[in-house]
């Protein structure tokens, strides 16, 4: 298949040249890093062994890409709003387009604003930087489930999910509903708590007080779970997440790091389109509606965006 | 009557203070100050006339004082403990104890602690201040409204009220339960979230995101007040109260003042207690839950007590 990457950032440069290095045709929209990578390549760093990458297919522009089988979108959310001018020109009829993004509601969001489009959620368990022009650091991990949302092109999805095998990625295809609720329900405590708190993941934990509003809201998020139909969730879950995170080394989510570097924070998708979903199906979540709160405070106050 | 004053800070001093100068034998407990004032008296300066008290009948220690009439307890909810200790010799049978103090529960867990004490509660309104050794600063305003307990002595609490009045003090007795709620329906969204938040009264209510909270939590409180029995307050009061503090100066509540002079926050009081009786009620505010936990774990994470 043909490849395309939008946002070549530390996740879609590492899965990118992972495909690329394996034999595939991938190409790459570049923002900062375009001139560079035409002149000397991608550098991936890995424990799974470092490679290079001479000659990358690199553009600045989708206008001189071509259309592709399979996109795959490793951008921000905050940068959304980008997509519906960047992803039409690489669209087929059968193109499948992977949401490599956090929280929830992105497919529900873009299948509307760009009808037809055919879509699956990419989580990625990865621990992975680009502090460097044309270098990815792979650091930890790897694993990239896929839920396929709508997409109609039989056998797309498995045929992804193979040749990302292939490429020594630890690709698994998943229960798309169910995929997306689960990782929300460590990132939407997690993300924001420890930007609120100013704190990582072991301190929160470690507190009584703050490891109970942890659980609560772990709580809230497979409430709203079970309320969209994901049957598969129970209490437990909260539990098994805690103690998995107390055995990790002391971590800042995603969006601790985008506020200690003064980036814009992913509130939208990770809190406020869950909360209206939720609502939706009937069940509120107090206590994630006010860390959504606090977060916009926080932000709006520092005034920088 | 003979008064006692427990706990002579900014509040205690001035109430105290009004009552000796309008010719009441009042006794004051101090703890720093015992010395100066002992030597130098006790100045208030005050909008409505500056005085000074040459004699104050003043004591570093319960044991050497009289049983009271009346005994004003203005100590930080924080010290609570103490009062088990201090109260008791200045006890006799008919002795009122009018409790200016924070929050919701302090009554209850009194008089378990001290069985057949006679108790009111005291609502202070008032900006007073005291920055230096035996000198009351009083800002503005100076309301004290007082809720009988559980005061079985004929006509022990109007009659405080009488000779507060006579002392120039706008006080007012008014119905318990509902004076302790009303209150709290301020104090609790704004006490804490200024110090979650790092910011203002005004702050909160100039950002959408933060004044809808404040909204949200202030008719957490009034659920939770109707949910114990009060019948008198309807959310239109968290308008009210929200327009009076958009017309009030930008204003830092005494928690926020408390944590940012790295004084212990009166957490319990304030958030625990109220949280636990509207519970047993069978009222839940998880809102104003999440709130406590995150000032627990910031106090905590500062290690400071």
């Amino acid at each position: 298949m043909r490849y395309g990457v939008v946002g070549t950032g530390a996740i879609g440069g590492y899965y990118g040249a992972k495909l690329a290095r394996s034999g595939q045709e991938v190409h790459f929209l570049f923002h900062n890093d375009y001139k560079y990578v035409r002149q000397h390549g991608m550098q991936v760093n890995s424990p799974d062994g470092d490679f290079h990458l001479d000659n990358v297919l690199a553009y600045d522009s989708v206008d001189n890409m071509p259309k592709c089988d399979v996109v795959i979108v490793a951008l921000k959310t905050v940068k959304q709003d980008l997509l519906t001018t960047l992803l039409p020109p690489l669209l087929k009829e059968d193109t499948l387009v992977l949401l490599i993004q956090n929280g929830l509601g992105v497919e529900e969001d873009l299948a509307r604003e760009i009808p037809g489009v055919q879509l699956a959620a990419g989580l990625a368990f990865i621990c992975v930087a680009k502090t460097r022009q044309g270098v990815v650091d792979h650091l930890d991990l790897g694993t990239l489930n896929i839920g396929d949302y709508n997409c109609r092109t039989p056998g797309r999805v498995s045929q992804l999910v193979s040749e990302l095998r292939a490429a020594g990625v630890n690709a698994n295809e998943v229960e798309y509903l169910e995929a997306r609720w689960k990782k929300a329900v460590w990132n939407m405590p997690f993300n924001g708590l420890t930007v609120v708190l100013d704190s990582q993941t072991d301190e929160l934990l470690a507190n009584k007080a703050s490891n109970e509003l942890v659980r609560d809201m772990m709580l809230e998020v497979i409430g709203a779970a079970r309320a969209q139909g994901v049957t598969t969730l129970s209490d437990d879950y909260a539990d098994q997440l805690i103690e998995m995170t107390k055995n990790m080394k002391p971590y800042s989510p995603s969006m601790k790091l985008d506020w200690d570097y003064h980036r814009p924070m992913e509130i939208h998708y990770l809190y406020t389109r869950p909360i209206e979903i939720a609502k939706s199906a009937g069940f509120d979540m107090p206590k994630l509606k006010m860390l959504e709160e606090e977060l916009i405070y926080k932000e709006q106050q520092r005034g920088e965006f």
